[in-house]
């Protein structure tokens, strides 16, 4: 404890300064860095896609770089607070693995805002999550009902918002109407307090119908698989995927939405915030069990959570949100490699999540 | 068994002398031999707050001479019965992991009073806990039930006290006013049975507006952690947290509380019953995930009872809670450690309660 600095002061400076990353939109301050880092960081000429340039990551460094150490000193909440928007009748599977995915790479807290019938499984799943049961889905409610509801659901989440380092949008959320409406107004709240916001699943499906919820906003971060990534370009671009022109589109896109970052999914993943494009490609496994991109989402609200911290300490030259994205790109491979090594054919997403740890430990061991 | 002593009979005794020890007040009575014990258990200044003298306990010392013998004569809840009021909508995994703690560190019975939504998922959670699903919350209830409702908390939890050693009040309790109102008469039956309680979470949220609830009462213990520790000092002695000073500042709200004993966890702990400040700093490690602070409650409740166990049998020279207090810091601390060395940044809290047994074995092995 530091004299004269009490750890609840301590706490509030924290959260003061965690709004003033906020505050400052992410990476628009940091722009002049940008060229400085990449000499240091991205080390080659990508081939996996062609049509411009993309240069593979040093996710390796960038790992380390943003990872925070561990110190005794700092009390819940430091490392990280995530929470997942997802979770209806249908899925459940989805939101607890982006939000245990958080905890298990170092995150201190993972919440879940869930529809009732998904809160009972979520929270059996673990009891390391804290899930609140406050969506809805058409089906269980009167029309003459939705105002109110809608008004309690921004309620709830308003509780929580100023503590939260990022949300997670769209894992298991559905499609349902009235529950999207619900999740829009969430995102415009999560947007006028500044914090941001990994958008995937059913949320890009939200997103790709009504842009305007992120564009413009530098905090977002879109992680298309294949078709969503399709089903972007169509509605945003007018137009068919073009893997000849990858990395041209891929910046269109993130431009044609406006200052976004996207984090592509495929055989090597490909992220830009429309200026440049870099590509991880370390690591993997063959095998595609659904679930993955869960954790991905889970694990790009804590990276880039740390980056953001590291950013604010003036240790970072580059878009804290490219980095966070890199590094849970890198993570979720290698874990899925040695899930692979023991597992094979029979690999699951829950084998992939138990190897997270190992993952990090290697790449960034804990100095203790 | 003895002979001529049937075993019913025997459970009566015990039954009835678990009573005598309650309705002696704990150590109030015993404080003639503090200072001698003091010389034995504790044994450094403690240099981790400053602002008047702590001293760091003996913790090993202690958990050895409080842990009970395992003795095959002994029947079912002689090694303790603890109770957990907690568990709500949205939080079920605290009041399990303050229960489970309980069992794991070698309480015989374990039991959750929480929501009837909560209930479902704690059971869930685990068999070796018994689970009443008898609070309710506001937004389930007509405001013309709520007499009846509190009333009916108040009679089966009646059913129950007086079998309980301690009770645990506040892990994932939540901060719905009727059920706050519900547990404020449930603390003041435990304090009229003379039933110890450890408040923790939402239980000091309660505590911190109502001292009255524990005023003057030697047989209540506060957990505090950062935030909570900050309220309290504000609400009771009007003034911010002050490290400088923070032994000091730590007598003063034990004192201005009246006669209760505080654990302020931090990177070291510090406990006092407002007479002199012990500090516990063995072991520890860096990971701070949610939860940490519940396995901590349900140990205090354990240890604690052993303490006042020991301290009828006349084997103690100082305050029982104190002693409580010492050693589930020291139990948590070493499984918090040993649960690192596996685990690194990936340590969640149901790893540490996985450590809890061999953490206790460790320091004061069964010989069998």
């Amino acid at each position: 404890m530091v004299r004269g600095f009490s750890p609840a002061a301590a706490a509030a400076v924290f959260r003061r300064q965690n709004f003033l990353i906020r505050c400052l939109g992410g990476y628009r301050k940091e722009k002049n860095y940008s060229n400085n880092f990449h000499h240091h960081c991205v080390i080659r000429m990508h081939s996996a896609m062609s049509g411009g340039p993309s240069l593979e990551a040093d996710a390796v460094s960038i790992l380390r770089s943003i990872t925070p150490t561990l110190d005794p000193t700092r009390h819940k909440g430091q490392a990280g607070k995530v929470a997942v928007i997802g979770g209806c009748r249908e899925y459940t599977g989805a939101p607890y693995f982006s939000a245990i995915s958080a905890l298990k790479l170092g995150a201190d807290v993972s919440h879940v805002f869930c529809t009732k019938d998904a809160a009972t499984v979520i929270k059996s799943y673990s009891p390391e999550l804290i899930v609140h049961p406050i969506l809805e889905e058409s089906y269980s409610i009167r029309n003459d009902e939705k105002g109110s509801i809608s008004a309690k659901v921004i309620e709830e989440v308003d509780k929580w918002m100023e503590r939260f380092d990022c949300l997670v949008i769209g894992p298991g959320l559905g499609r349902d109407p009235f529950l999207l409406d619900c999740v829009s107004n969430i995102m415009k709240r999560a947007r006028e307090s500044n914090v941001p916001m990994v958008i995937d699943g059913d949320g890009l499906f939200l997103v790709s119908n009504s842009p305007d919820l992120v564009r413009g906003y530098p905090l977002a971060v879109l992680t298309p698989n294949v078709n969503e990534y399709k089903r972007l370009v169509q509605k945003i671009l007018n137009c068919e995927v073009n893997d000849e022109e990858g990395s041209k589109q891929l910046l269109a896109l993130a431009k044609g939405i406006g200052g976004v970052t996207i984090l592509r999914k495929g055989k090597s993943d490909f992220i830009t915030d429309g200026e440049k494009v870099s590509a991880v490609s370390i690591y993997g496994s063959p095998r595609r069990c659904g679930g993955q991109g869960d954790i991905l989402a889970g694990s790009v609200a804590v990276f880039l959570s740390w980056a953001r911290q590291s950013a604010y300490r003036g240790e970072l030259g580059t878009n804290p949100t490219i980095l966070g994205c890199i590094a849970a790109s890198a993570i979720l491979r290698k874990a899925a490699s040695l899930a692979f090594d023991q597992k094979k054919r029979s690999t699951l997403t829950s084998d992939i999540i138990e190897c997270l740890g190992r993952s990090l430990e290697e790449i960034c061991a804990v100095i203790s």
